[in-house]
């Protein structure tokens, strides 16, 4: 049966937890979208920083936020990344798969990724500044999905 | 087919993301239920100050939340405020529809907007307090409700 | 039908929403099945100090959060713990059922409390550490109960 998966937060904690579920159902044979929204574009970014047109205040919202997988922070005790940086070394420890490789064996497993294109226009993010492979769409495409699915989750 | 939204999250961007799968649902035709908690009640408030009988700690976390959907700020970036008003600078440059008109157009379609009971106790607000057209209940409502829905969130 | 839910946060006001909600479809004859993970993992905590064998970071993990669900913060407004007091004491003056007991009753209840494998290890939290009673499991056992679910909420 089909899942989905909004994922609105940013934080590594958080988009960790989905990626797990979502590769879990994936390799249990079930299809799964995964829809990006607000803060849970920055997952999406590319790491280096791409030229693209953007108002003052878009430009500004762009650059206070974490570029890519590899930033994000903790949703608690983030300690200015420093939590993060514990979290990601624990986890390197107890032979966790880091975020990055969660999201490409995502990609492997055919989980459908979409950008909310909406969000997108409000914390100015353009698809070149986004990794390559996505879908881009709005909540009609959501609801379409969701209807569709047994398990729908907001993260 | 139904769909129901707790609104648990009284932040800018999250009610927001929850209004507007809310209405995007309802324009496609779907039954939709909002229920408002905990914080998710600052949504409902009336943005002026209303007398009502409270106890001191009920006013006390009544003065320090804010008085409706105006007055949100951002679950990340809020700096005290400062990231919820460029956010909705934002918005407005890209044409999004505001909170307050999201919040209009549910009602003009018809979705339910339950505010919990026990929450009130809670946080020590009034009936008086909070905007027309809602309806009041709790739990039991709520899962009676869900179990006709087919997609359910927790925002 | 059975209700699944996912318990991330260890936030005591997110915390109570899902006993509250989990408590209110047990008492309805649903089947529920609470697993915790991440932060939610505090919620089952012994309240007193456990030995365990942990790396550095772990012990630093595990004496950073709070022991148990007496001593969860509020997820805003918690100032160091002062929020979550004044808000127990709201709760105590409304006759609100405070998260121990809830967490008591939905044991009484029978309701299936799984804590997650793969959180435990990256939050060095050890079964010693945790209450009884409870069931040790992954994300295969949590998409399994899902499927059977009519309602599956991430909180």
């Amino acid at each position: 049966m089909k899942k989905t998966i909004i994922v609105f937060s940013g934080d590594l904690d958080r988009v960790m937890a989905a990626f797990i579920i979502a590769n879990g159902a994936a390799a249990m044979g079930d299809d799964v979208s995964m829809f990006f929204t607000f803060w849970g574009l920055n997952v999406l970014r590319k790491p280096e920083k791409v030229k693209a047109k953007k108002s003052f205040l878009q430009a500004m919202f762009g650059a206070m936020m974490p570029r890519g997988a590899g930033r994000l922070g903790l949703s608690k005790m983030n300690f200015g990344g420093m939590g993060a940086s514990m979290m990601k070394l624990v986890m390197k420890q107890q032979n966790v798969t880091p975020l990055p490789e969660l999201i490409q064996t995502a990609r492997e497993q055919g989980i459908k990724m979409i950008a909310c294109t909406m969000s997108m226009d409000v914390m100015g993010i353009r698809e070149e500044e986004l990794i390559d492979g996505l879908e881009f769409a709005g909540v009609a495409t959501y609801l379409a999905e969701a209807d569709e699915a047994n398990v729908n989750l907001f993260i």
